[in-house]
């Protein structure tokens, strides 16, 4: 078993970086506090006897050395940067829990055949340049370098620039490292859980998702000489395709949800009619028919919505996976692992996405969740007990020595 | 009749301070943009012969003196300060048309009576400070001083320190001085009179209006892996709402304008679940009782919405004022001149509220309008013709004439 209170210790660690104002963290990809969070976690690598690479992405990989030289390495990890008014966990549990899994081997002179590598995806929440899993994507072949550097976050400010500026670009070449095999560790980031009362989810699918952004083009009037019936505004189609993104949501329940998260409206006076609003649109199933009905049934109702309003409508894809099965072996030596350890388990879907669905495609992957309390996250109120992280890192540590090969 | 070259040529000069991004103007009150505007205005004010005083609400009163030192001063105005995105004309012509009054008084060596008061009103557009019309209603004894110093922009800062940044706080006490009558010129900012083919409008009402603010509270959660019923969505009922407040003014139509102008989401996050919207509501009439009404009306569906949704709502009033009657032998003044000078005329109503409406309570007011194209205002492609501006200037010189007494 892993040392709970060194993990919990490390967790609270890397919690004071990027401070949130209400418990929570502040930590969003490419600033000065992601940069110090990366210097915290190679420090502690280092300090466990591993060796640090980092490839063009800023993505970091540290080593612990198998007895097969020739053996293809096992991956763990998932992501240190968080939301602007994120949680402690969300990401951080899965690469300081595979940390400690090596601390935990280190500590009772366990070697494997396998080289294991604990890994830092960079930028896998997508809030300051989207998409999410950016640089997971660009490893697993999804999207080019020179796309995911031109990733612009809302100043305008350049995500090569940034990520040059923090000094975090390595010199591997993305994607270049072959696995044997992928372990994410993460907090479900729903309430399925907690309600079902147990510690351990085994992560059999993922949910697809579409990221949309729409923008609206009307005119900017006076919102007290403008009669009614000559305003263009701009302000309430994005209020009637919000209302019908959640009615369409709701009407492929179950499996199926929707909402806008991100919201721009010019110029933003109380006193003028807003002449253009540019907003997001998150919808998501775990199966792929719901998933393309949703995308055609969204974009149907933007135009139609902008036609009744006679506004310009422009639809832009800014993100895209779709549904993901789980590597079946990966799986049942999870819930294998939890089984024998004595944790309550149970399958689930992953409602977010994570680093794991995307290297899915180039290596057998998987998933282990554990629960968070109310389901909460992306919230700096996302809370965990420290029995809940040990039991998810026990049972990486257990998975991982199977895979490796002890 | 008035120099048509001369005015326009002023009103191009105060164009180039604080311009916009695409023709018009941000000169938004208590910048550095406005401190420059004012200065300008100063100096034209000199050289004209007029002696300048200003007030601890920075309004300032330039004056050209009258044959009778005892008479009561005929004050004539708007307002320098613009929107973020705002046009050319809104307000300056008021401002610069009422020097233009003097400069042609100055040509033809008229004298009148009573003095003449050419004065700039601070922060009429209550874009950046809410609510509008500050710096006239505290001359009106609408507001205190410390309630408009103590106003704060969206950034934070305090209207009575940026007031004192810029260095306009003057040394008369606000609201002190006694008018004869004040006459403000102002572009329509809608579509009336330039449909009816009328140089002229003769003001005789104003709408009344409600300002609201919104605050809507959720709870932050995850986009994909809340499940929709455990949803606290601020961004749906922020939806709800604009959606409503456009149907409760479509439902008092006529004479009825409502909509929602300002958004600001939390986190705003495209993964997030927004969990506090904040926004405001603008909604007017030129009927008292539909003004009410829609108020009641507005408050009712905003809790009905937060209720149904389980978000916390709050409603703060930032500001309002009750439908306006000007001074009935004022208007015939008005009408009189228009009629004199041959300018096509009709009465007409204003859809915005105007710093007139203010001091009308404290002294016979009234207003002239002069068509602007396609009835747009509060956007930069504001645009109004020199032979409007000139129309407009010419029945405020005649009109103040008579006021004034020649
Ligand atoms: N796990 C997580 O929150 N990832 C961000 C991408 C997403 O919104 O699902
Ligand atoms: N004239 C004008 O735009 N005033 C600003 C206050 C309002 O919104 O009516």
């Amino acid at each position: 078993r892993i040392d709970s209170t060194r993990l919990w210790d490390s967790l609270d660690q890397m919690a004071q970086i990027g401070p949130g104002v209400a418990g929570g963290c502040n930590r969003q990809t490419l600033t000065d506090a992601d940069s110090e969070g990366r210097h915290l976690f190679a420090s502690w690598c280092k300090a466990a006897g591993m060796t640090m690479g980092v490839d063009t992405m800023g993505n970091m990989f540290a080593t612990r050395a198998g007895t097969d030289p020739e053996a293809l390495p096992v991956y763990m990890g998932s992501h240190l940067d968080t939301q602007p008014t994120g949680g402690r966990y969300d990401g951080v549990l899965g690469v300081l829990g595979a940390l400690e899994v090596v601390r935990t081997m280190n500590d009772l002179g366990i070697r494997t055949r396998r080289p294991i590598v604990v890994t830092n995806w960079t930028n896998e929440e997508g809030a300051r340049f989207a998409p999410a899993m950016l640089a997971s994507g660009v490893f697993a072949g999804i999207h080019s370098q020179d796309y995911a550097y031109d990733r612009r976050d809302p100043e305008g400010k350049r995500f090569g620039d940034e990520l040059a500026r923090i000094g975090w670009v390595g010199d591997e070449v993305v994607g270049a490292r072959k696995m044997h095999a992928m372990l994410e560790l993460h907090i479900e980031q729903g309430p399925i859980l907690e309600a079902e009362g147990r510690q351990i989810g085994v992560v059999t699918h993922g949910q697809g998702l579409w990221w949309l952004e729409i923008t609206l083009t009307g005119k900017d009037a006076h919102t007290g000489s403008t009669p009614m019936n000559m305003r263009v505004n701009a302000g309430l189609g994005m209020a009637r395709i919000t209302e019908r993104v959640h009615q369409i949501a709701m009407s492929h329940q179950p499996n199926a949800v929707g909402a806008v998260g991100q919201v721009f409206v010019h110029p933003n006076s109380r006193n003028v009619i807003p002449g253009k609003v540019v907003f997001t649109v998150d919808i998501r199933s775990p199966e792929q028919a719901k998933l393309d009905a949703m995308k055609a049934e969204v974009t149907r109702a933007a135009h139609a919505v902008a036609a009744e309003l006679g506004l310009g409508c422009a639809i832009e894809d800014v993100g895209h996976f779709d549904p993901v099965t789980f590597d079946p072996d990966l799986v049942k030596v999870v819930r294998g692992a939890a089984e024998r350890l004595g944790y309550a388990h149970m399958d689930i879907v992953s409602g977010a996405g994570h680093d794991a669905c995307w290297i899915n495609r180039v290596a057998p992957t998987v998933m282990i969740m554990c629960p968070c309390a109310g389901g909460l996250s992306h919230n700096e109120a996302e809370e965990i007990s420290p029995e809940w992280a040990a039991a998810g890192t026990d049972v990486l540590l257990h998975a991982a020595l199977e895979v490796a090969e002890v």
